[in-house]
């Protein structure tokens, strides 16, 4: 498949090498593609601006920060999403009052939301952000991969091919489909009390679990 | 051991009941105790109005709805707080704007510094406030009781001797001490997730657990 993943991030490059390894056509979208060639050369996979990502994608993921999100898609063009599925992994943290972060949207509203509104013609799911890159691509790492993704979106037929995916190339077995996009405010909201447990613990591996 | 629970809700009657189970010597406060009369001498407890019910307790809960705490801790007395250990169960949540709810705090405050600003003698150790109240007192209802509760607080020796109790009297395994009472911030955040899952499920009987 023709991926495109705009940022290029610690979570841009995992889950870019994580799908270039299982052989698809990857396109790792940047400010400055030309810092990033020797490690594509290294992974197999191209690099481009962030437009030319969008472009190259049938499939999109949002990996800029959260606080750069909405700009970084207009760069990459708003006609290059419609239509398009783009998995938003980022997250609105406000580091400016130091760790644990804070959010940077008020609790009726997520950038999930901000994304969707400002880009109608793309469909956003909601997914993968609530854990360290190297579980988002390895579940297993952490309990025998017994943890929870949540998923959500308006657009259920991309919701269910967004987790289609992630099962079959990540291994994700329990995922949980909250419903609507306007739910990324309580999923975004544990991120603050995930970046807390990883302080306490002092490691990323651990994850969120729903037992029912 | 002489406890007091102030609150006559859900939560106040779910772990009174149990603690009066037992064997512990009760008290359950409410700003209208003749309510409570018959309730109260089926299952064993005693019922007073708020002072009375904190002056009782050598242990208080505070299981009062979250917009109503600090003025129910008011009229609970100041005086009868000081050097108690107050666990405290409520949740800041804000139901105005329909289902599921957001919350009444902003992110860099929480109902449990609020209530330790408010009353700085007490011993306020938040806990059980990410579940529903059958699940605080019968962890086995969920999982066969493999889920995570998380405490807070400001005094160490306090929150040991609540995660001890919690293991004895209801038999919570995986208790993780998150710090001082400033991280009821990001714990209070998680609890809207918890209706949405609630609502997605259909039923309140599952929990949250750290996978680590």
């Amino acid at each position: 498949m023709k991926i495109g993943i705009l940022g290029s991030g610690t979570v841009g490059q995992t889950i870019g090498a994580r799908l270039a390894a299982l052989g698809h056509d990857l396109m790792l979208g940047s400010r400055s593609p030309e810092k990033l060639s020797a490690w594509a050369g290294e992974v197999g996979v191209k690099v481009g601006d962030l437009s030319a990502t969008a472009a190259h994608g049938e499939l999109l993921f949002n990996a800029t920060r959260g606080d750069a999100s909405i700009a970084a898609l207009r760069s990459a063009g708003e006609a290059n999403l419609n239509a398009r599925v783009l998995i938003d992994v980022a997250n609105p943290l406000d580091f400016s009052a130091g760790m644990p972060p804070g959010l940077l949207v008020s609790g009726d509203d997520s950038l999930g939301e901000q994304i969707q509104r400002a880009f109608p013609g793309a469909k956003v799911v909601k997914t993968l952000n609530t854990m360290n890159a190297a579980v988002m691509v390895s579940p297993s790492l952490v309990g025998d991969g017994d943890q929870t993704l949540f998923v959500r979106g308006n657009d259920p037929a991309a919701q269910a091919e967004v987790g289609r995916l992630l099962a079959e190339w990540f291994g994700w077995r329990d995922i949980l489909d909250l419903g609507d996009i306007s739910t990324a405010r309580e999923v975004e909201a544990i991120v603050p009390l995930w970046v807390l447990v990883m302080m306490k613990l002092g490691r990323p591996t651990f994850q969120f679990k729903i037992v029912r």
